[in-house]
């Protein structure tokens, strides 16, 4: 028994210092600043279990709007637990005829799996336009390789689920109309730079909530 | 029109030159030989659609075992997909009592989302020993840390079905038993470097295929 | 005299292995597959100064066009010796109200610099839709934060000149209008994935040579 | 010398900015938060020689123990000047019949080098379970790739000392012995992971101090 | 119309979280400790479009000096645009005759635009020896590997202007007589480390502030 | 019993891929072509536990020469096995006077570790050209920040022996002294980028083998 203790002794030296022997992981303190590698880490003596488990892409979303979609997400902002991990998540409802709209993410690739129903999804390579696109099924994977821009629509006749995980904690999410006409950029520039007319803009734009 | 030819013209010569003017995905030919980050790329003008959508994950493992649980991989090996993208993904599927024993990913931390079922997961932080470890409910999510030691099991009285993300193409995942027992390091050399005694070692060696 | 050139002999020793002993740089042997992290290397006894230095900057690009811009290239397809290096370059000639049109790069963070002219330059916060947009002046420098949607324009009267640096050998670019609608997604999924209507998606398929 | 002169405030010019040219280095303050790519810098100003030097490996450990072996460590809680270089240190002393028990390193490649007496080291692939396993003598050096579980033990007659680098300024180090038994994981959860008889994970957890 | 109005609405849902659901950018607080990966980020809401334009390289340094040419640099120092982008920019001016001393980067590769004149540039392969030396002129741009010593000089009969762009937001700057003769170190051990004779090292120290 | 059997049954599943399950390793198969994040592996299945375990550290470097020192390096073109590691090692011998002179490593910090004698080392900040500097006994550790010039010479009145580790597998060696003068630059550019005189750079040419 006295030598066991002292393997116990040994080791518990292994765990003693005043500072961690490690950083076994950061969850983010979003109340300090961001850095360019994410947030700082609170002190691992407050970090509990809770800080690893998050509940909120279990909650379908209101989907009884125009898209007829919705998205949760699960990125660092949301789940402090991903911080530093190389890892986010979110969750699409989509209704019967639900689109999530032209989009990229301009810091992580993403692979989505199918729950529930039947998605169409693409992405379009910026070397060439090609569109790579297909019908998913329930338990098929698709991967959308960092940076394009790709979609998803609903393709059945049932509400269809599907989660997405991201290759960063924190990937960001460009929405390309949301881009284009929620903002105050003015119309003719709008127009100047994406070959648009004038008037589709001044539409979107009053749509989406732009100004200029 | 003449002008919009024109324009047409213009981003042409952006994508005519004899090499594809980026790199806008790498699918692996894993007939090649690996790199540290990665394998080498399929000639883009052999890339389809089908390349980087996988099914593999929509068949329920079979768990007519001793664990009760299956688990199916989307690693790079399996979809060549995700090769370059830090992403990879998994399949478990947990009967009544099945057990996916503790394990580690060498190069990758991991985020798991509960399809049906309840599952009780955990880590065990290797600064203090602490582990993390609660029950979860379907759509919970719950992140392990890079290399860390971790497990689920089915709490439930259903079976349970789970999908993993990792945070790189190629993780790779050692199950500590199989790694400690299914090899042919002599038995005395695991037990000196484990503490369990030489009778349990020889025991789990004989169960798990491993000799000497 | 001889102690010298034992010293000689020494060092001589440092560099005489029969592979390098170190890897220098890596100019891109484009003949062989591409991996994540950039192109095998040229063997380095055939790399030359040539392979570090690229005159195809220098031209000034044909602007009689209908966006009254042209973009020159210096990625690793155009530009060997940066492989592996983390950079890359392009030069923009904008004449009298020439446009860059929208447009990501799906894996670098870019910076312009004027020399000739004045130029209108702006990107789109993918958080807020906000627009960071300023007229730039001869030697004023922008940076468009990785990923984010982006343009430049001539605001001036005199043709404009500007160079732009990436901070990846193999940065992309996908040009948003060429993504819509030089490709053969139909029209009606265009549609809807972007909101605009039926009509100007056909219109801007016809004239950029998309189909369907 | 007036132009020499004027040559040293060409060169003062390059340095006189109140903030530092550039990021020589970045000692640890361990003092604030931990970020996912180390701590924040002390003050470039108030760093001095020391924040680079380290005695606390130039002294044997205690190995009056029941492992017969110490290590002590030279990570960047110990060594702040570690910080942000990617590199870290240990020094394992081993009495004859010292043993390093079965661990891993979750975030870092580790390379041993033998300085006095004859080591046995192996590392477990993850991927076959096959192990990598040999005897080592003074001057010999062994590289156990990252995050697999490696060992060593003293096979000779004499003392051994060993010094180990590792690539990573804080890449952990998890004992699995201890993850598995000095924790309060209930008993019968650490034998439904692993396969081992509940009698031994209640010995083990006896005598490393495991609870539950 | 009311059916937009609630696209708006979930768009809007996408970014009302009281954090920012990404971190589009992120401008360096250079009032706060720095961290390896770069400053921590000021508060997007205080970040402005004059945070990403910077106009300090518009204005030609002062020749009239000893080298005869005069550099401005936009590190993240200087350009807390750059922060995190993995980005930085520099300008020469080298009146005739002058000269960039022999110098290197400690975290960065670095491109050369010729603007104005004829420059000769150069770096030594640290394998070989070999120089990679040529003559560039306008337009022409030259790369330089990572860590190489490297140099540049006007060989024309008239000014010549350079932009140069570097792989890193704070790549640093080691010109190596500033490092040698420019410093505390005794004149004894800097001759013991390069071979030149102590009268060399002590004129040098005496031209350039050195000590000792 | 069969139970069991059919848990090896389930693991052995995990990896009868025809390809691995992942990579647990990547030893360098140095007869294909480097790339920018190093060698492609050699196939799996012909690595053996000797790709592993080096021993040319093992044997003392001949000092009988000017710098009465040797360098012996284990990068990864002697050491395979470091391939993707991010680490190498390197063994200096320094009798009685002996010198390794200035030096960087282009893609690497360096800590040292004195087996035998007394060292002084020292390193230069790229940012102010202070010195850090100082006598380090047995069993000190110094740290060399990536890229920065630094030395070491035996103070003491007996040889002295050290090992040093890297953070890069090919971290690369520029030996000031040589790449000044061991090349074929023309006396007059080397003088002209160091400030060096020309009696002094045709002098070190001569000794050191330079041309020109």
């Amino acid at each position: 028994m006295k030598m066991f203790l002292t393997i116990l002794f040994t080791f518990a030296l292994l765990s003693s210092s005043s500072h961690a022997l490690q950083q076994d992981f950061c969850v983010a303190d979003l109340s300090l600043s961001d850095t360019p590698s994410g947030y700082p880490c609170k002190k691992p003596s407050t970090v509990t279990v809770d800080d690893f488990v998050f509940s909120g892409l279990g909650v379908a979303g209101n989907t009884s709007n125009l898209i007829k979609a919705a998205v949760n997400l699960a990125f660092v902002a949301q789940f402090p637990g991903f911080n530093g991990l190389g890892l986010s998540m979110g969750r699409l409802d989509l209704a019967v005829d639900g689109v999530i709209p032209l989009h990229t993410h301009p810091e992580g690739s993403e692979v989505i799996i199918v729950i529930e129903g039947t998605i169409s999804a693409g992405f379009i390579s910026a070397s060439t336009n090609a569109v790579y696109f297909k019908t998913l099924n329930k338990g098929d994977i698709m991967v959308f390789p960092q940076g394009l821009l790709h979609f998803q629509f609903n393709l059945g006749k049932i509400p269809a689920l599907a989660f997405v995980s991201l290759s960063n904690a924190n990937p960001g999410i460009q929405i390309t109309s949301s881009a284009l006409f929620a903002n105050d950029l003015p119309t003719e520039v709008v127009a100047k730079v994406t070959f648009l007319d004038i008037a589709e803009v001044k539409k979107l734009k009053g749509i989406l909530g732009g100004t200029n």
